[in-house]
């Protein structure tokens, strides 16, 4: 606790995927974390990283992203040095993508603290979430592999649980029992009512060292492999080193790879987050997440703002992307978004199949609007 | 008979009106009839052109339209000298449209047979269409105000009626005895199941000295300031009589003015017409029509055509006129309309709320997009 570095761990943004249920906002070329969606003008990438520079420095955080964005991240985050942007040839899941980090900054820094945030999250509460993470940064320093659960609010399906045990010898820390994959909604609804449940949302905490070694105990192949890279990537070999072996990595999430296992070996501990929190998967989900309670259309920020003016309509989520004017008529429970080459007209409760539609774009030859 | 030029009437086109139920298509610059809506690349304008064009000569067309128009209408269809474009200073409703073409064609041909038609309909049977006419030139030639009544398809409303007597002494051709302005949908209903009255779609055909004798008897005034403006039609002096004189014109249609008092007087007949047809009045409407009875949605035609992809989505009207990927998702019973700088979308039941929208753009300042 005396380091002045224990409170600063390294923050690792993992900024992948390819966010096809906010397409056409969202492409291959310009993924969803690039994109001002909560409003304001910072994207998703830039609000993450404004979120989590008060706990560090600018010089201990990592982006690990695909390397078509490495120019474009580069340019939103021009506070990281070009060894902060650590691009994947292509995705191979997060083990890969978090796990090529670890390796990384147990070379640079051994044994330093980092933790993992998605880069298309929206916090609630910034002082709440602070103080959570700097729990969880405690409980890594003394050799936890942690998460932090998200309160759940709902019973919801479409997310991972972890099972909580009871607390550990550091007050507001619980072991990890379990990770429990999307539930039915039954089962959703007993472990929201049990208290022992938290949202899996992917955020992790722990000493480089820690989770290496439990990467090694449980998924040595993966381990070998990452070791090999981080030994090379700062040297002139990083190129070849990666393109002989990055292909041969498995797809695997992380979750799988080490924490169940791990899990069970009672390394892993969480810090339940009440702060609100909210994953930006769909445009309804946006929508709800961004409604004033008003009756006037949720506009969702980015891009060249057109003007909304809408007669007699109401539930609207509407990006006016395109710089055009977007107008509706006695229209309900839309999502409308504009963007400089395509637009979208989407039921706001079919907002999931937007994904279905980008499929139905590639067979039909729209491969240019992916 | 015997002259050739009694089947090749004059034709009118009064091109005018602002088509605020189509905007963002129909604009204050470039209003409906300026745009291809029904499929192929002609505008409406240019599609009424095409199917009075074979019963007339080219040098007998003639097009009524505001002066910020006469550009663009002269573009459309360049087949017409400068001095078979009529430009009104502003619009002062159709008896002065039509009755100055009239004075117009008087003085240059007197006593010839001129055949008014709106340049935003749609017809169906083009044969029978022309028969329907030749036959109005013929009750025109004999001294009446012809009238071309569309036969009712449907209990409607919206339009106006026009109620007929019995057949006259010319086969096919029925006296009038009067114009009823849009009905309530009991007397609506009533109407069109006594097969004696017919829809007013406002095609007139008549000889003009026998219309300027009419237009004298019930609107003297009007009379004495169009004949001014028609003495001076042709001459240097046009700009500053038309200048003078228009403004002080009253707005009124020509069914108050000339037809309903001369249908009194036993002066007007008809000819019913039966060959299909469409008031192109807004996009729900445009849809019906041009609806080819499957799932798929109805592409709306013209400007610079995007694509248009549909996932479980039915009963869509589309307008890809941006050059734009138009996407819709689990969505039923809309407009959807992509032009350069607006987009609409809009209840299919609701497509006459779209003039109110444009109420609404005017009043919040986006006076740019009308």
């Amino acid at each position: 606790m005396s380091d002045v570095d224990s409170t600063r761990p390294y923050v690792v943004i993992p900024a992948g995927g390819g966010g096809t249920r906010l397409w056409p906002v969202s492409r291959a070329a310009r993924p969803k974390y690039l994109h001002a969606l909560t409003g304001g003008d910072r994207s998703l990438l830039q609000a993450t990283y404004d979120r989590l520079i008060p706990m560090t420095a600018a010089d201990r955080v990592l982006v690990v992203t695909g390397a078509a964005h490495v120019t474009a991240v580069g340019e939103q985050l021009p506070e990281l040095g070009a060894e902060q942007i650590i691009a994947e040839p292509f995705g191979r899941d997060s083990c890969a993508a978090i796990g090529l980090a670890a390796a990384i900054i147990e070379r640079r820094d051994p044994g330093a603290v980092m933790a993992s945030f998605a880069a298309d999250h929206l916090i609630g509460d910034q002082q709440r979430f602070v103080e959570t993470v700097r729990l969880a940064v405690r409980g890594a320093e003394a050799g936890k592999l942690m998460t932090i659960g998200m309160t759940p609010t709902r019973v919801e399906t479409g997310y991972g649980y972890v099972q909580c045990g009871p607390e550990t010898d550091l007050p507001g820390v619980r072991a990890v029992l379990r990770f429990r994959e999307k539930p039915p909604y039954e089962a959703a609804a007993e472990y929201v009512a049990s208290g022992d449940y938290l949202w899996n949302a992917s955020v992790f905490v722990w000493r480089t060292d820690v989770f290496l070694a439990a990467l090694k105990q449980h998924s040595p192949g993966i381990h070998e492999s990452l070791s090999t890279i981080a030994d090379s990537w700062d040297t002139p070999d990083r190129k070849r080193v990666l393109d002989e072996i990055w292909p041969t990595l498995p797809k695997i999430a992380v979750e799988y790879a080490v924490m169940e296992p791990a899990a069970a070996d009672g390394m892993v501990a969480t810090v339940p987050g009440d702060f609100g929190w909210h994953d930006i998967g769909d445009f309804h989900t946006l929508g709800e997440i961004l409604d004033d309670g008003t009756a006037a259309p949720v506009e969702i920020g980015g891009g060249d703002r057109g003007s909304v003016v809408v007669h007699d309509s109401k539930g609207l989520v509407v990006y006016p992307g395109g710089g055009r004017l977007i107008a509706a008529v006695g229209v309900e429970n839309l999502v409308i978004v504009d963007t400089g080459d395509a637009v979208l007209v989407c039921n706001r409760d079919r907002a999931q199949d937007v994904k279905a539609l980008t499929e139905l774009l590639r067979e039909s030859g729209h491969t240019e609007a992916l």
